[in-house]
């Protein structure tokens, strides 16, 4: 494949990222330089995906650290301990985002004792949360193609690809592997409304690697689905519960009742951090309520009629039972996921 | 209610309607006084839903008979013969756009020897085909409030409303019923990509009456749905098979498995000019593919990146096993529904 454009690079102390808002008419490259900068690009959604919001959040608290120069170790700590929440809680249903930010300060705080020291931890361990997430990209990349080997047609939705992770992504891993391959194979993407991310993202970072790619609206994919057009589907995750009931972009779950229906397999592919084991089901998921200005205009022009109410609901839930598999980096979990994710969760941190 | 603007009037020899590509941005009346004009409505959805295409395209035929002024009796009839294929495949999917037009023509045709009397035949026959879908649309309408009588949460997906018909909606019908009776009632609209048609056109025209709309992305339905906030679902309908299949908006069939999934009713309320007694199962009925643009585009703003495939089925299939009940202007059917549609046929042509 040709040398691709990184969608988060760690560069001379400051965070480089591809601004996610302008694909695909423009590939812009924002610097972040700032905690503020980071936490508003991650509200406007310059950067998202679950796993790559995990190593920009760890990323971002070096660059938290060093914008406001501490003079002492325990200035140091507390300076974290408000980048802790500030940038953890920038975002609430991606478990990746405090996951990281807790692993990383964590980590820093407890194994140093000088200033130096500490930052010096910080930005090793931010960088290791990024390069272990390119490497569970690999790994699932490699275990979702061998599930996928003779699935010519693919559905997915929103965008879990490189776009989203520090690799090669986690749904759109297997179609990077099967492209390589190759493989034949031809990607269905639904646009996903309100953001478009399947329409703009997906097919992006498809198309750019040469990968064949037709976009659908939203509506259009359980009738594809449903006529024996389509061979799988696989989807990222943005937070899993301890039982697999799996939180991912919203329509998620419509895919999932379409693939029942039709009688293919409905594959989510995660890295173990987006596991969230203290959740013992979906019904326990935080689920945000994005602003509805995102559904009264599309791409700044307004489609709705003034006065009009709009829901605009980020995620939802798809329950355990419509998911044929869970496909992390440390092998492919399937029911009884209660089991099978403690199993995960064990081996992962085993690994570490 | 207060008086609200007629989506289709016939006024001194001439169709007016609404530009619904226009709203809601603008409410603009448009005059159609050329057979020409009228397919070019009906191409870029000016006016559609598929009883308002019947009534439309009846009044249509005699704009376009009246626009080349014909010496005979035969002329005449040679000139509707061009308009029958002209007009009435205009669109495919819907079906009540060809039955108007075979049935005011073949009236007219064959119950009528002079010129004079044809043209004014036709013209009385397309005025009883408005007239009887307002009528019809009122049937629906109570039969649907029954249904719907205790009913808080409704959901609907395109439109199937004022704006479709010759009169008050055939899904929305039940709900201008339950306004007027003063229940309470709260619609949930899905904005229907890629013309937005729920978010344009059903927001716009329940607004209007005073009732309480929310609109949501269509991915954002199914979990909506699946959370129990809503009590039923109640959609129009393109054309309905023998079986019950039906065809509706692309999208549709994503609600009933989402409806059936959290127990909910799944109401189909259209004409009983909408069932296509030809074709024994959905499986025949063709889908309309339209121009990849609209999914290109939104609103005129490009989406997708340059190159990339899409598609853009108009309608898709739900299969009667989802269908709870068809709502229709003589009775409410329900499985199996090849016995009751075939009953609802008959008593239909008895009462003509």
């Amino acid at each position: 494949m040709k040398n691709l454009t990184p969608p988060i690079e760690w560069v001379e102390n400051h965070i480089r990222i591809i601004d996610q808002t302008l694909l695909p008419a423009e590939l812009k490259i924002v610097e972040i330089r700032t905690a503020a900068a980071a936490v508003d690009a991650i509200d406007r959604l310059a950067i998202r995906g679950a796993p790559a919001l995990g190593a920009f959040g760890a990323l971002a608290l070096v660059v938290g650290l060093d914008e406001q120069a501490s003079s002492t170790f325990g200035a140091a700590t507390r300076r974290l301990e408000e980048l802790r929440t500030f940038i953890g809680d920038a975002r609430p249903t991606a478990v990746n985002l405090r996951w990281a930010v807790d692993r990383v300060i964590d980590h820093a705080v407890s194994s140093t004792e000088t200033l130096d020291d500490l930052r010096s931890a910080l930005l090793a361990e931010a960088l290791k949360v990024a390069e272990e997430d390119a490497a569970a990209c690999e790994e699932i990349g490699r275990l979702g193609h061998e599930l996928l080997r003779t699935a010519v047609t693919i559905g997915t939705h929103c965008n879990a690809g490189r776009l989203a992770t520090a690799g090669n992504g986690t749904a759109l891993a297997p179609m990077y592997a099967k492209a390589e391959a190759g493989e034949p194979l031809r990607v269905l993407a639904s646009e996903t409304r309100p953001l478009l991310q399947g329409a703009r993202l997906t097919a992006w970072e498809l198309d750019d690697a040469g990968i064949d790619v037709t976009v659908l609206p939203d509506a259009a994919m359980a009738s594809t689905v449903l006529s024996g057009k389509v061979d799988a589907y696989i989807v990222g995750a943005d937070r899993i519960a301890a039982n697999g009931d799996t939180a991912n972009k919203i329509g998620t779950v419509a895919h999932a009742l379409a693939a029942r229906e039709a009688g293919i397999p409905f594959y989510v592919a995660a890295p173990t951090s987006t596991i969230d084991a203290a959740l013992p089901s979906g019904n326990y998921i935080e689920i945000e309520e994005r602003d509805g200005s995102e559904v009264h205009e599309i791409q700044g022009k307004r489609v709705t009629p003034e006065g009009v109410a709009v829901a605009n609901p980020a995620f939802d839930v798809t329950p355990q039972n419509l998911i044929t598999a869970i496909i992390t980096e440390v092998g492919v979990l399937r029911a009884p996921f209660q089991v099978s994710i403690a199993d995960a969760l064990l081996r992962a941190g085993a690994s570490q």
